[in-house]
């Protein structure tokens, strides 16, 4: 994952990424939706941080196919900074971004929920886990947890597993990339079984306080309607303290099989 | 309402539109969203419908001077179609927006949430009420609903009360109208008693089902978390029936006055 955020400046707030891929096929959207966050942080002081994005998935990514950051410095106001991004291949856009970066302020800290009651990453049994460990060639470590009666849908430990150093707008970014990740599955209405073609249509990140990836966070995500094709899903990013870092929301494509 | 959505084209997916306001000082945010959202249904199939939009508010509006807003038609693809939305004032970005639209399409028909338990509007005794009946200047009749133990914070029923057709383009761009309003009090942390100053940072709506805005909706925002003067907190609009047509979600700054 690092090597997919060290972007390569072309001038003039253009940045170039690589599009390497695990999967054949189609880009991960998280990768692109990182890289576009990565770009804008390029362009704006360090000591303001992404607070949160919002961003459109407006084609497949293709791998191997290089993929063209354009930032837009809309505003650098006196404590937040505003960035859209286009993100292209060949010049066709496969995704359109909006940012916020916020300097550090103090205020009410507070929060609605604590950590769902689920076994530490490191307390997991072979039955409480969905699936064994997974560690992905993008560096980040998986553990699924078996879904209980009553309780959010998919909840999951990650934690990038290496080296990443103390840049915060990094390890924002990183959050950014993972955020993306087997979340369309779970927007769909619980039970369903209709077969069905996914893919991530639009995607928001609030970066409520501080994190670290290399440290284990809880990731919990929750469907909240499905209709006309269409689904939003929402999710949470806890760390075991059970500190809400970020929030998220995604709508996606759940179209039916035969209508494709 | 339907004056400040009546824009004038000014040719090259560029129009013109009304700042008048109610208060003075500063524009209401929810009208330059609609504004935006409404320029961008305009160089859109009839047939597609927004499904959802995410904006930031740049700059505070001022009323009196002209709002121009240029759209870039992103995308026309075979059943989306996606458009960024660039509100100014002497040429000045006011909100950044890019929005979605989408054909109909069928698929599961499912949601997590049925009506809170409220009064319906039409029962609403005096007590149950938060305030009397309310109605704008825009068209809108907004009825709060006294908050009770365990209950969303500021559930409100809200109707445009006056002919507005039959276009669902334009029933969703008024929903758009009202999502904002009065919705920076609600970010805020349940009992925090701090003086802070307010202003709403980025605002998205997702379109679940169709709906209309002069039928009675039920507006509820529950707040997600404050920290670092910043507030997430998520909405929802049910029919009387029950039934919900969209979701929302915004951000806002809740910056102590001592600091501000």
């Amino acid at each position: 994952m690092l090597e997919l955020l060290a972007l390569e400046a072309e001038g003039d707030d253009r940045f170039r990424a690589t599009s390497t891929s695990e999967w054949p096929g189609r880009l991960y959207g998280g990768q692109v939706a990182s890289q576009a966050l990565r770009a804008a942080t390029f362009t704006v002081d360090q000591e303001r941080r992404p607070h949160s994005f919002h961003a459109y998935f407006v084609r497949g990514g293709r791998p191997g196919v290089p993929v063209v950051l354009d930032v837009a410095r809309t505003r650098d106001g006196r404590s937040f900074s505003t960035r859209t991004v286009d993100a292209t291949q060949e010049g066709e856009t496969i995704l359109s971004m909006v940012a916020s970066f916020h300097a550090g302020e103090s205020g009410d800290d507070w929060q609605d929920s604590g950590l769902p009651s689920v076994p530490r990453p490191d307390e997991l049994s072979p039955r409480q886990r969905q699936t064994g460990r997974w560690r992905g060639g993008d560096g980040f470590e998986m553990r699924p947890v078996r879904a209980v009666e009553g309780m959010r849908i998919h909840p999951c430990w990650v934690r990038f597993d290496g080296p990443i150093g103390d840049d915060p707008q990094l390890h924002a970014c990183a959050l950014a990339y993972i955020s993306d990740r087997a979340i369309v599955g779970s927007v769909r209405a619980p039970g369903s079984t209709m077969q069905i073609n996914t893919a991530s249509l639009d995607h928001a990140v609030w970066f409520h306080r501080p994190c670290r990836v290399d440290e284990w966070l809880l990731f919990c995500v929750d469907p909240v309607t499905n209709y006309g094709a269409r689904g939003l899903a929402r999710g949470t990013f806890h760390t075991e303290e059970g500190v809400l870092v970020a929030s998220l929301a995604q709508e996606a494509l759940l179209r039916p099989v035969s209508l494709s």
